[in-house]
């Protein structure tokens, strides 16, 4: 269960780290939008592991096949988009150990309570791995949304207590942390370095930005932007917490600082991040997503094994050390998918809908 | 569209601000749940309106009428159980001045563009009234729950500036504002108050607690229980950021600090909130809803006109100087909603279905 | 479970047959639909008991309220549209005799399995009184589709063995047993009526007609018309086979006798009912619906007791001699409901989707 | 649109008949269930082209591979199982000349209009092929019911004018045209064989029937069994009718002779089909499914081409001279992933529920 997401841009992910493969379903695609495996691989070629020092060593060329959903001339053709990745390294050894006990900060107990599933090679369903779909359905989105003037993108905001000074999106792409800031990258990627030397992870935040909206996507009561975003964000593994606009600062404000003036384009300031009654105002889209530290760690720490007996376990596998750089692109894969669906609920006015009276 | 939510735990929400009644229909519940109508009024007296200096001086009986779904027994029969909420003091006047305007900080914008609606009294659909349905179907969650040994409950954790400096659940139920520290309620107390006379707002944080949670409640990829959760608050209004445990603390740690160790019942810790890879933990669940501050105020804000040319707004209707309070009530409601729709998705391993074998 | 229906069209209904009301809220609804209680009324009159002879003496007035989702102007606002019509004429006693025993052909049994209810006053939620909901969400499909030329009917195409001759469109509207030919109507009538003088009940078929529908609405697989229109038609208590077009005669035929020829305006000919390929095919859509005897009767019938021991029951209360009359009005509330949810899936090629490019 | 079904047992299919492959994602699963490919290849086996005069020539070995969702004890993990079959046969030359016009009673014109596409190599996502995902879905739902002693079955109840005598299930897995009868089976396979010798085709009769259910399966209203049953046959191609039980007989009798005597067991009778007020009663489920022939005929008929003029068609491609044989499994399928469905939604009564108390 879970593994359904979307009401009208609908998808349908599958795959374990270790076994056979990864992939998505889509249904609800309108025929005739340009899909190539080259617009998909982009997306996935930027969650890849094993690019750089601050991610995994795990190599995976992650190549996507198309499964349906195209004609012989590459459009959609309105039927499901089936999509495929082949696992390769599956480096079962590395997890041997692990196999005996509950890694703190993990699934492995609550799957255990949940399925009865003794803790599986690199994560299962649980791992990182899984999200191959999620960019997969994700790129499929970015190019439903392009064609509208939609773009969305991502950049690291902090890495531990290392804050983004100033965002700058240009230099969060010369850099493979994907700091949004070059003043403060320095000292960021240090920090990375050194938790890593030491066997430890760090925690960060991820910043994911929307431009290009229209006014009034989203829906009232439960399908707010806030709240579909929220479950996409949310549904990320490491994220304990989700921001909108300045979120946390609003809190601490009275209204006359916290209402961001009207004028006619729409809203003059963007302290609501660009949703306002559950819906887009047409301002730029702004999320942060606060990550915990990758729980795989080197250290020793205390836990208990399959008998229930205390136990102390040191992680030795290939891990990010820390998690933005990688799940910078899954964010955006989630506001991708996100925004799509919103797009296709369709029009709200009777006179707008289709076909035209 | 919007308005449906729960896959097992089904609910549809209807009623605007100023119509004739709100309500909620429940579709899932099993037969044989004793639902009074005094369980349902005693968590809709908590969100009333007009109960101190701290909330709107609106007053509505908010009366609950069960109109289907029980046996002449009091329990339920298994089909839809439909509750309504007439609405009793629907003061147009008061609206009449901002109905011309755009209020900052409001669906009014978003809600003309998408639905070609005027600015409408009391905010139709958006206004905060359509939070009765969500804390009827919330109470008949509490209910349902009840038997497991399963209790929710919330409290201000924040008003702006002032911060709770250790929880306290006895006293929050003690006072209106339903902050939780004695200590600090003083300067909580006169922060709103002081807003308030100056035609000002706060904004507030409000905690979430959710106590007696098996193990393995939720779902992994896109229905972990932070999803669920997050699509939950973040579908009321004014909810601008959502944490679980200690959500941004996690994002500045190392792992070997956020990580909680595990005994033999559990994580022996619980900076991760209650839930770990997305299923709850058997610890106490706690999240944090932060709020933005009430953006209807006396103050003068600058705004357009329904002609699109600037305009000045002073809102002078009933309000709430801080919506903590009230929306605590709400926010437990989502609790307890999501909570049932978690249980009624039943058991995850086979041996464990129904029927025996 | 199980009162939830559609995915662009939803809607969930609720209430009994002896409780306080019954009704519906529709959700997915575009802004600026003219909506007034006459136009529901219209309908649920339509559907109302105690017309004629051939229908069950218990009167209602069968008055419908709209709750909630309505501008002052009378048109929808976006927001769901909850529907309420309450319970009046609640005659407890004449059940009084059937809630000790199993009624044959009825619900009891098998609710009493699953819900652990004893057989309920007039049935409960399995009483043709739950279609009050369905009617009023029909009549508001009506009004959706009205502006489209798409135009819904029904009539009685057989009572027991007799079959109309000849589809008589404007007769059916003229006769209580909303027969549709007037040649074989006399004995149609006589067999009612001879039904009811010996406390018996008879089988019927309903046709159901939708015409001005353009082409390609429904969707492949899973979706297709007739699968979506199955459902909605099997979901009507007593229908116990659906037809479309020659359905049944199709089966005995050769491809070449079977098979519509194409001219350039779509089909020449339509034994296909208006569905091609699980999409509307732009000519007429036709629907049979096969109905069971209406199962309570006033002959001894051979049943159980609630203790589980033989007993002879004979059902004394109210009830329609034959139901084709009063399900009429149901089909096409079930072939309305369909279809709006058709048309709200919106269009399947990108280049026709909102916002235009 | 339209490949996602089921709310607890959810699949979504995926493929096209020339495509790369076909297959499905299956979620919903419990953890812990024994899954094998030879399980599913020997349902897949029996639906698989070219193993008879009576089927399509096209030889697909149909081989299928589980992607995910397995341990490597071969137990489901809880996590969506996906299947793949990957087409071999694809000879897209038989198929050229009918994509110049559109095929009688084909999917042809409807796709044309609502999708764009011209007439598809072998009909696309309309091709009969479709339904390899749906064989491999019901696989799995058949290993799930396995175990609670549930077992579902078709056969061939009428070919043309052919109709079984008295069905005999033994016999029909005797046969390649799955007939039901032995007396009446030399005409029956003739009638197939002269049909097919012509050129032509011949519409035919599935009985589908389910034993071992327990009694309440089903939900009332909108998801009574019959609705649930309805959408899913009708969402095989080639169904314009279906029946439970005796009901076309039904609409003929009068109560005293459609009501099914109730003794301590349940039903004494079977004229219902094992469903009762929506919901199973422990009696055997029986379905039949009327189905207009192939289409696909050699003989000449009148039709248009892309251009919309007038054109004659002859359809030289391998096809089915009767479909019943091949569509039999799928008819199964959808019957056992319905079921699957059911069963999965789990008890209707608070004290049944999960976790005891």
């Amino acid at each position: 269960m879970g593994s359904l997401l979307g009401r009208y841009f609908s998808i349908m992910t599958f795959g374990e780290s270790h076994g056979a493969g990864l992939g998505v379903v889509i249904d609800g695609l309108p025929a005739g939008l340009a899909i190539s495996q080259e617009d998909l691989q982009r997306d996935l070629d930027r969650r890849k592991p094993g690019q750089s020092e601050f991610t995994t060593a795990r190599r995976e060329s992650d190549q996507v096949e198309i499964l349906s959903g195209l004609t012989s001339q590459g459009l959609t053709n309105g039927a499901p988009l089936a999509l495929l990745v082949r696992n390769q390294e599956a480096r079962g050894a590395d997890y041997a150990k692990t196999a005996q006990v509950f890694r703190p900060g993990h699934a492995d107990w609550t799957y255990f309570k949940k399925y009865g599933l003794k803790p599986q090679a690199g994560g299962g369903r649980a791992s990182g791995r899984e999200t191959v779909g999620r960019v997969a359905a994700g790129a499929v989105a970015r190019q439903l949304l392009k064609a509208l003037g939609i773009t969305v993108r991502s950049g690291t905001m902090a890495v531990g207590p290392i804050w983004v000074e100033k965002i700058d999106w240009a230099f969060s792409e010369t850099n493979a942390l994907k700091f949004l800031d070059q003043n403060s990258y320095p000292q960021a990627s240090q920090a990375v370095l050194e938790a890593k030397d030491q066997g430890d992870s760090l925690g960060s935040v991820v910043t994911v930005s929307a431009l290009g909206l229209p006014v009034g996507w989203g829906d009232p009561v439960f399908d707010k932007l806030e709240a579909l975003l929220g479950q996409a964000f949310f549904s990320i593994g490491a994220v304990k917490a989700v921001e909108f606009g300045d979120g946390l600062a609003l809190s601490r404000m009275r209204g006359s600082q916290a209402n961001d003036p009207m004028g006619p384009q729409g809203p003059l300031r963007n302290r609501h991040g660009g949703i306002l009654g559950g819906l887009s105002s047409g301002t730029e889209l702004l999320a942060r997503l606060y990550l915990k530290p990758t729980p795989s760690i080197a250290l020793d720490q205390e836990t208990i094994n399959l008998e229930g007996q205390p136990s102390i376990i040191s992680i030795t596998g290939r891990h990010d050390p820390c998690l933005a750089p990688r799940l910078g692109p899954v964010a955006e894969a989630m506001c991708l998918i996100t925004l799509a669906d919103c797009y296709l609920r369709g029009p709200a006015q009777l006179e707008q809908i289709w076909p035209p009276k």
